[in-house]
Parts: structure tokens; C-alpha cells; sequence
């Protein structure tokens, strides 16, 4: 197995193997499905030291965050195994027929099926969660759906290590040959969006090459869904009592969030709107540090459109450095604080709202929070929106313009750290996503999965979550109403 | 209200009322998205008799069918609002707090949210069912979302009528001024796709119109779903022992299905793969008579498109005319039934499974049941795939077939007649359907909807759906298990 993956930078073999594997992938049982789920994740912690070595010599981003990551990992495929063995992420419903209808209505099952082979491009900034073995790869397993991975450039060995332990654990517990495959190159990458076999895509990355790739997932003779997390600014909004009463620790706060990970992360808190007045952006300065370190980044690449960036940002009209210095040093990245007025950034828009890839943040002085709230709907979508106020003050009308720009919306807390879970929501309008559904938690399953109504069909060519006596188990909707196992 | 609707060509004012009146709908309870669906189909039985007096002038349908089709209308429109009370259509899921996880998890509450104005486009082929009030405005009103409907220019007083009703009963109901809009003409439609306002596109059409308008969908400057229903040849195979068993019943259930509505149906049974040898396509053709009457289809362009397909696919190489004429007369449908063979269509796979819309099939004789399977997986996607085959009959590999192909796999049926009810799957992979959501049945609410995740939100800056409580008493998932209300 292990040589195969090795060799497989043959796209049409991974592709033409990936098809074969669906005939089994979309046969697959449930306790099939978890049992490879649970395989790779045990598989991956076994050589998780390796593994933190190996990504902490590419990523720079140390051993503890690493570790981290792959105990999130980990513990994201075997979510996904429960969810499985659960079932009602298959929407299973049941109408049995109703002769006096008019017109009779037929017996009519519905089940959520594999879409087919699902192409995965691995993020550089999760070297584990969103790459190879990330949350793309374990929610379109789960759903029964052979996947190629595009492997980082960022992180080239660990990608492949990555690849031959995820595909020899599947091996061994018994997954159809084909089901994995890895892949690398631009090229490639640009190929696989196009290949026939490929059924839809999971993509995490920057705006510009999201939107190009995008465009060649719609752009195709049979257009595929193509499920890219591309851009975020993630505005917050700090209001006067908030301000007032801890302005040490949202200063300190805000300080830890946007430099975590060298600020490599799509949740950073890129805009933070406070009251004017406050002298917030310069206490934030202070909490960074008069001379922030310049830290490693993923890559020089990366470095690069950083410190440009940031460059931009500080030579707009009305944008100062509070902080840190628009100058950044090659490959690495150093922590700066920016400030402007909200005034501002309703002026220029397109500017003030670019992501900064990196460990830096605006801080918007506001006059009244209904400035600021017109400021933070023209950021349009973002992964989160966050408030910080206090107990008993009315924030409706913050949390109904947070609502609608972010697919989550944070109280009290920094959007960096993504809990994966059942509720988790991991996407929001344009440009933070693509679509309506979420990259990260259960129902990120949904994306590979396409609904099959099979109507009169005799019992025994139903599948088994649509046979009548329910044998697995699982939650249905029979006749409108929700049935829980009992 | 009539005033303004019959003035409501003005795509801008209409786009601005709808974002108006989304700041009243996203803030709207169940009850009165139930009370406002239920409204609308009470005014529309109210009127009935008027409205199938319109329509039948407009569209030759007659008053059979539609009046039907008026019932469907009102049913479907009454049915989303049961689940719009019942509410498991939000996937509300809480996972609360757990301080003792690594990394501790915060409280986390998801819910789907409506997306904002949805632009309508009306088809041609059902004036009630999937236009002004059909599916694609009762699944948005149901989201929470306003609706801007392009009425169909085969059907535009019925469209006017509809719209003024539709309007004036939303009013009554008490729903926000500019929920509902009807515009009207070509550019305006494609205007419509393209305007800011706008988030999200139901369309039911064809597949050189649909592609048009999801190729600017995509290529906005904020990509928006484009939610269409294209194209679909709805594969048939009927079994050595089915034919032995029931030829004629068979061979009058099929002309009766491909000939109803003037065979105007998307889900018109289109290719039909028989037995080599079994003078199955003479059977249909006695069944549908010597000499098909001409009845006129729904507008003149429909017809001759009808007539030029029927004309190219007579004149491929190894396709015949059983019965009728490819000769059509102009703005009438007469049946025809061709007939060819397994390796021909494999061979010549886009002229053979191109849509004729209007009354015609093709009869495909197979030398094997492999040989036919070949030939439907060609087909790539449609709404449904058929088998009629015997009790006891192994057909496991044509239902792995079908399930791969359609989006509705019917079993000793025939797939004109769509079920409105919560197991229903109206789409399938390309061309029949552009996204993996139905644009029929319960589950269509979710095309217009996206999650939002609330993170450690007090309970008062909670929608009710997620508070502690459960104060309407919906179906939740919490701490990753369903619960249903007491």
C-alpha cells in the first residue's frame, strides 16, 4: 500500500482507482465506515511523535500546538465514526402509501447516498486537521466517498507520511483499494478540479486561488459543488460598558487571539471595532509588547503577502500603526497593532477589509455602535462575528447584524479555536465560504451526500436504514413524524 | 397591493422591498410563516375556478389536470407549513458546555437561518405548481425568506393573477410589505440573477436556459446557489420476465405516461430499455393508436423545439419511427415512438439521450441486462430512473444503477406523477439538477436556508429554538443526541 501511495502522483490512476472504490465505498455498511474512521485515527496517534516532528520541521508552528492538532484530529475521525454508527445524518424517511389520497400517494424512502470520489485540498495552516487526515477527508469517509488528497506544498513530507499511514490503516481494516490517494502539484491540484471522475470538492485556502478553482469546479460540461473556506476578517464589536469594565483583559485578550499561531489562523480577529476615544489599539500595543518577536512563518510565501498586506493597510488615508511595525523581516511574521475609525472603513470598504494572513489586527474606533454595525455589514461574510458586552445590556441589534454576516457568532470570547462538534458551524456568506454548509463538526457530512427517494420498491432492494423494521437502528422520519430507536 | 405588485416590473424597487421586508422575515416566528403559507393557499383555493379559467386559455393544459394541479399547490403550500411548525427543519442542535475537554468546550448552539431574498423563476410546463405559488416560493416563504418571482411569459395574466392574489393574502396575514414581488421579462431575469439583493435562485426550465443563468450565478462577484431543474431523459428497463409477464399492461402504462400533459412533463419517461427481439416499441405504438391527434403544447416555441428534437433524433443512424410521425404540426405534440438498440445509444450516447420535450419515448432493445446498464449509466443524471421487473427477480445491479444515475428510483412504475411530501427527491446528479437539494418536497426548505452557531450566548440573545427551555417544544439534537418534545 505504502508504494502505491508513494507512486500516485498519477492523477487519471488515483482518479480511475478512486472510481473502482466507489462501487464499494457506496455499498459500504455503517459499522464499515466507522471501523476505517477509527482505524486511521488510531493510527495516527500511534506515530503521533513521529508525525509533530516531522510537522514542526516544515511548519514551524512547535510541538505543543502540534500535538494539539493531531489530538483534534483524532478525535474529528472518530466523531465522525459516532456519527455514523448514529444515522440520522442519512435523513431516512418513510411515507408509506396512502391509497385515498388524491392523487394515491406511493411508498416512498428516502436516504442520503455518496456522492462519489471527492477531491481534498490540504490547508497550510493545519498541517493535520485540515489536510490530509483533516475534516474534508473524515466527513467525506464517513459518508462513503473514495478521496484524493492534493497534498500541501507547505508541508511536503508530512503530507506523504500522512498519506501512507492513512491508507495503510484503511487497508488493513479492510477498505476497498482505491478509497485514499495523494496527490501534489499545482498542476495537479488545477487537473483533479476537472476530472471527470471527481464528484466535488473540499477546499481550504486563500480567496484568490478558491475563486479560481471555483470557477473551474462550476465552469466544467458537468458542473460539481465545490466546498472552498477561502476569507475571513472576522469582526467584534466591544461596546462601552464592556470597555469599561475590563479593558485590561480584552486588550490581553484580543493580544492572545490574533498572534496564536503566528496569526495564521482564518478565525483571527482581524477587526475589532470599540468606542472611540478609548485608547484600546494602544493598550493592545502594549499587551503584544514594545518590540514583538518575528516569528517563523508557514512559509516564505506566506511571510511575503503578509508583509504586504500589511504594508497596504498602514499606507491607507486614516490608518495608523499603533503597534509593531509595517515592516516585517523575510519568512517570518511580527505581531502589529493598526487602528483607524469607523468612518473610515465605510469609505473604503474593499481595502480595509482585505485579510491579513498573519498576526495583525485593526482596531476601528466607533462613535455609536449603529456606525459601527453599518461598518461591520459591509464586510459582506465572514467565518465568525463576536460582541463583548455586559450582562443585562440589549444586544439584539448586534446580534442581528453578527447574524447575518458570520456562521458563528461569539459572546464574551475570541473566534480563534473551533470546537468540532455536533453544533459547529465553520462558514458564512461569501467570501468566507461557498456554500451553506459547514467545513467543520457532524454536519460537514452533508456535503458529500446527495438524497435517492426510492418509491414502491420491495423491501429487499432497500438498503437497511429503509427497511421496514428499521434493523440498525437509527433515527427516521416515518409518516412526518421523527421515530427514535427505541 | 394589487396596484403595487401590477407596478412591480421595477426589479430594483422590487429588490429593495424584498431586503426591506428580510429584516421582518429573519426575525419572523413560526406561526407566522405558517399563518402566511396558509394565507396564501387559502386565497388561491378561494379563487380556483377563476384561476383554472386563466390558465387553460393560457396554457391548453385543460381543466382536469388543472385543477389538480391548483390542490397540489394548496397542499404543498400547507404541508411546508406543518414543518415549518414542526420544526425539525432548522436542525437545532446544543452541545453544551464542557470545561473538563482539552481544549474545554464552550456552549455552542446551531440553527439554520434564511438566506434572504430568493429570485423565483416560474417554468412553463406547471402554471400553478412550480411557478408564482409553487414549490420554490412556498419552500422560501417557509425558510423565512422573500420571494422575487420571474413570471413565465407562456402564462403571464395567470402569472399576474397568481402574484396579486399570492400578495394580497400575504398582507391579510399580516406578513412585512415587500415579502413577495413578480417581475417579468427576459433581461429583467437575467438582471435578476445578477442583482446584489439577491441571495439565492429556484429555477425550473431547460438546460440551455438554466445553464445560462447558473453560469452567472457563479460568476457574480458573490457567488450565490443557483438551485435549478435542467434536464432529465428518466431511464426505463423493463425485464425478459416482466415483459413475458404483463407486455400490454406495460406498453399502456407507458403510453399513457409519455403522452400525459402532452408528454410536457420533466420527468417523462425518455428512454426505455426492452428485450432484443420482444416488438415491444409496436406494442406501444398500437397502444397510442394509428394516428396520434395533434394537441397543442403549452406555447409555439415549445412545439417546435419539440418538433426539431423528434426530427434530429428520427434522423440518427439506427434509430426508426414505430409509431407516429416525426412530422409535427406547428404549436401541437402528436405522439411519436422511436425505437434503436443498446450499442447504438452507447455509440451515440448525447444525440440519443437529448430531452425531447413533448410526447415522445425511445424504445432500446439490449441483448442483456449488463449491456443495458452499460447504456443508462451514460445517461449521467437524471430525476428518475424506473425497473419493472418480476417479484423474486435479482435486481440489485440495475437499482445500484438507477440510485447512481436519478435522484428517484421507481419500482413497477412510471415516473410522470411527483408525490409533494417529506420523503420526496425531486433532482439528481447533472443535468437533472445543478445542487444535491430537491426542489420538491419538505426538504427543499433547506436550499434557502444557512447555519448559524451561537457560542456561550446568553439565553436572552438566543432565537427561542435554542433556548434551554425548548419553548416551542421542537425536535433538538443535544450533546449529540436527538430529543424529541414531550
Amino acid at each position: 500500500m505504502t508504494d502505491r501511495i508513494a507512486l500516485a502522483t498519477d492523477l487519471d490512476t488515483a482518479a480511475a482507482d478512486a472510481r473502482r472504490a466507489f462501487a464499494a465505498t457506496v455499498a459500504s455498511t455503517a459499522a464499515d465506515r466507522a471501523a476505517w474512521l477509527r482505524a486511521v485515527a488510531d493510527e495516527l496517534d500511534a506515530h503521533r511523535d513521529e508525525l509533530v516532528a516531522i510537522a514542526d520541521e516544515e511548519s514551524h508552528l512547535g510541538q505543543v500546538r502540534l500535538n494539539g492538532e493531531v489530538a483534534r484530529t483524532t478525535a474529528q475521525l472518530r466523531l465522525f465514526a459516532d456519527a455514523v454508527l448514529e444515522g440520522s445524518y442519512l435523513e431516512a424517511t418513510i411515507d408509506h402509501p396512502n391509497p385515498a389520497a388524491t392523487p394515491p400517494l406511493p411508498d416512498l424512502r428516502r436516504i442520503l447516498r455518496p456522492l462519489g470520489p471527492v477531491a481534498v485540498f490540504s490547508a497550510s495552516n493545519f498541517p493535520f486537521a485540515f489536510s490530509v487526515a483533516g475534516g474534508d477527508t473524515a466527513s467525506a469517509l464517513a459518508a462513503g466517498c473514495p478521496v484524493i488528497v492534493k497534498g500541501h506544498s507547505a508541508h511536503p513530507r508530512l503530507s506523504l507520511r500522512t498519506a501512507e499511514l492513512v491508507a495503510g490503516a484503511l487497508a488493513a481494516a479492510g477498505a476497498p483499494d482505491g478509497i485514499f490517494s495523494h496527490v501534489t502539484g499545482r498542476e495537479t491540484g488545477v487537473a483533479l478540479v476537472q476530472h471527470p471522475e471527481v464528484r466535488a470538492v473540499g477546499f481550504t485556502g486563500s480567496l484568490h486561488g478558491g475563486r479560481a478553482l471555483f470557477d473551474l469546479a462550476n465552469g466544467r460540461p458537468d458542473p460539481i459543488p465545490f466546498y472552498g473556506e477561502l476569507s475571513a476578517v472576522n469582526p467584534v464589536l466591544i461596546t462601552q460598558a464592556a470597555l469599561d469594565a475590563r479593558a485590561d483583559e480584552l486588550a490581553t485578550g484580543l493580544a492572545g487571539s490574533f498572534t496564536l499561531g503566528v496569526g495564521q489562523f482564518c478565525t483571527n480577529p482581524g477587526v475589532v471595532f470599540v468606542p472611540a476615544g478609548s485608547g484600546f489599539a494602544e493598550r493592545v500595543a502594549a499587551a503584544v509588547g514594545a518590540a514583538p518577536a518575528a516569528v517563523p512563518m508557514l512559509t516564505d510565501g506566506i511571510a511575503d503577502a503578509f508583509a504586504g498586506a500589511v504594508g497596504s493597510l498602514a499606507a491607507r488615508d486614516g490608518v495608523r500603526v499603533v503597534g509593531g511595525s509595517a515592516e516585517q523581516h523575510a519568512g517570518s511574521g511580527s505581531a502589529i497593532v493598526l487602528a483607524t475609525d469607523a468612518a473610515t472603513v465605510i469609505a473604503d470598504t474593499d481595502a480595509l477589509y482585505t485579510e491579513c494572513f498573519g498576526p495583525s489586527t485593526l482596531v476601528v474606533e466607533y462613535d455609536s455602535v449603529d456606525q459601527a454595525l453599518e461598518a461591520i455589514a459591509k464586510v459582506g461574510g465572514s467565518l465568525t462575528g463576536s460582541v463583548h458586552a455586559e450582562p443585562g445590556e440589549d444586544v439584539s441589534a448586534i446580534v442581528a447584524v453578527l447574524s447575518e454576516v458570520a456562521g458563528r457568532v461569539l459572546f464574551g470570547g475570541w473566534p480563534t479555536g473551533v470546537a468540532v462538534s455536533w453544533s459547529q458551524q465553520h462558514g458564512g456568506p461569501w467570501p468566507s465560504t461557498t456554500t451553506i454548509h459547514t467545513s467543520v463538526g457532524v454536519t460537514a457530512i452533508r456535503r458529500f451526500l446527495r438524497p435517492v427517494a426510492y418509491q414502491s420498491a420491495p423491501e429487499s432492494a432497500l438498503p437497511d436504514e429503509l427497511k421496514e423494521s428499521n434493523p440498525l437502528g437509527i433515527p427516521r422520519r416515518v409518516d412526518g413524524r421523527l421515530v427514535l430507536p427505541a
